[in-house]
């Protein structure tokens, strides 16, 4: 079936109306016509290139909420009508140890992304989000809690289970204390999980003016980091620390932060840490450096559940979807609280 | 009382004979006459100032193993003949939470170490094992298991609790799957620590020619680290890799060894790691870089009384206290099978 979409089909253009196929459903499908698709960072760097492994032309988005349209015959956990969402996969191999212990995302033979990846079947590239509807293996699929409204939960997907997965491994809870670096769509969703799991909250920040915000979305402090003296205050505090960062940037600054066996968590970067770590940093107090990258399925289905239990969705701009390239735009300048969702009802529109 | 001991005087010069007062033994002291003491690479450090914070005279010397000469009026745990150890503490504060927890190493006020240190009693400078005597508070005295060899359990001390902490701390046991980098004093230790608690145990080195002793200490496999096709065959192997490496290196190459979660930690290195950290080295399967420091008192009576259970001792070569200053260019060149140990006796000849 055709649909419609944008895509980018260059590193230098803009993203643009595009028709393609989608392809017929499986037994195992699920059809669903998509509401809302939040813009993740990762879409803007892939639609430029940044990876040096897009394939044009690319149809971005992996923070989908929407309507069931149609289930393959194999199908029970959907019918037409749910609300549903996908998130970053749309397959694995189902059979390795991590897939087994629902951690798709690191199956050994390689996930199968929302966009820009090879559907393990047809061997057709896949297309995101930013379009009028998708097919997905139901194993992908997520079933959406009642009560949420559909735009902000849309970055659940992404920016929820990126930040609700290293805060469930780490057993955060009553008794932690979780710090939460950078206000962004990752550092936003932080703030509000840690918060609801009924953490004592602190956002690390480089510029002042945020606290008002911070505190609403959950912080129950802000700590300046330039500021040496507030640093020295919250010495050896944090059970848990989310680096939210998604550049270049030095982490020996936080880690006296860190409480004795304490961890901090990269979630939004995945280069070389130019600033040499000191290994002391580590050695001392037992801490650590870790990292965690989106979730898996079950993982995603339980924190979904938690934010409709807790009333928990981002906080969103709608945008339509003519408007995507200047959303990249102000993205790159920080100009978004603290997520774009693009409504996708403006795809039959006749334009911004 | 006056006791001998060597000790260098500046940073430049060897080690010396050298008399100095130990301070008479308050209610809670244990006087131990020492046997043997372990050479440590702190000790050379310390010696030379490399850390800049050497004060002069200074007698090095963390791994002692001796017997009890007299006690204090409130010490009940030892009494004179009993053999009995002292390693890299001597005292802390004993009432900030680390302390109350067992992890003096990382009191809050600071821990007071064997040597080089400032008694928190009495403001003098503390002086270590390679002396005949030392006066040490009975909580920071260690009760040796009966059967060591009593000059092989003395890097127990040190070396020992330095590999058995991380080790215990992540939890190893039959299940596990371990790598060791570097066969030196306590990469030999890992290796056979890691062993008798039931794991997998690998030895990750740069040079061939290790393999019979690796595989004599306890080693299941040998891998070349600068070996690619090696490297290879391990990915997502480990649980965890005890990194003994003193001095600054990469660790981006052993990363992909780990399994999911799985933990290199740095225990003979605390400077800056030169070579950028890939963040998405532990980004990708949630693993991570931590490290360890000694370890605490109740810890380093557990792991005594595991190599007591499982007659587990260092290796060492013996030396008279007149050849520790070739033993220490000795030591600067790997060419130690695995551990020096001063045999305190020699303190009362007329020289080697």
């Amino acid at each position: 079936m055709t649909e419609m979409g944008f895509a980018a089909q260059s590193a230098t253009g803009p993203l643009e109306q595009f028709a393609f196929e989608r392809r017929a459903p499986r037994p195992e499908d699920v059809v669903i016509d998509i509401l809302f698709c939040g813009v993740c960072h990762t879409d803007l760097h892939l639609a430029r290139n940044h990876g040096g492994f897009t394939t044009y032309p690319i149809v971005p988005g992996h923070e989908i909420i929407g309507r069931v349209r149609e289930v393959g015959t194999a199908v029970s956990r959907f019918k037409a009508g749910d609300l549903a969402g996908v998130g970053c996969m749309v397959d694995s191999c189902q059979h390795c140890k991590p897939c087994l212990q629902g951690w798709e995302q690191d199956c050994v033979e390689g996930s199968t992304y929302t966009y820009n990846s090879v559907d393990r079947q047809d061997g057709g590239v896949t297309y995101g989000g930013y379009s009028g509807s998708v097919v997905v293996r139901d194993k992908f699929v997520l079933s959406m809690p009642d009560g949420l409204d559909p735009a902000g939960a849309a970055p659940l997907l992404c920016a929820g289970i990126t930040t609700w997965s290293p805060l469930h491994r780490w057993n955060v809870g009553e008794d932690s204390k979780v710090a939460v670096i950078g206000l962004g769509g990752l550092g936003h969703m932080a703030l509000k999980l840690a918060k609801a799991l009924g953490a004592d909250v602190t956002l690390f920040t480089r510029s002042a003016g945020k606290e008002e915000d911070a505190f609403r979305l959950g912080a129950d402090h802000v700590v300046l980091s330039g500021e040496p003296e507030q640093m020295k205050a919250v010495a050896g505090r944090f059970d848990v620390i989310i680096d939210t960062v998604p550049y270049d940037h030095d982490v020996n600054p936080y880690m006296p932060t860190l409480a004795l066996e304490g961890v901090l968590v990269l979630v939004g970067y995945l280069g070389p840490l130019g600033t040499p770590v000191n290994a002391g940093g580590v050695v001392r107090g037992r801490r650590a450096i870790s990292g965690s990258f989106i979730g898996g399925v079950p993982e995603t289905q339980q924190m979904l559940d938690f934010c409709g239990a807790h009333g928990i969705v981002s906080d969103v701009e709608i945008i339509p979807i003519q408007k995507i390239n200047e959303a990249y735009e102000r993205m790159l300048k920080s100009d978004v609280k603290y997520r774009f969702v693009i409504d996708m009802a403006s795809l039959k529109s006749q334009g911004a």
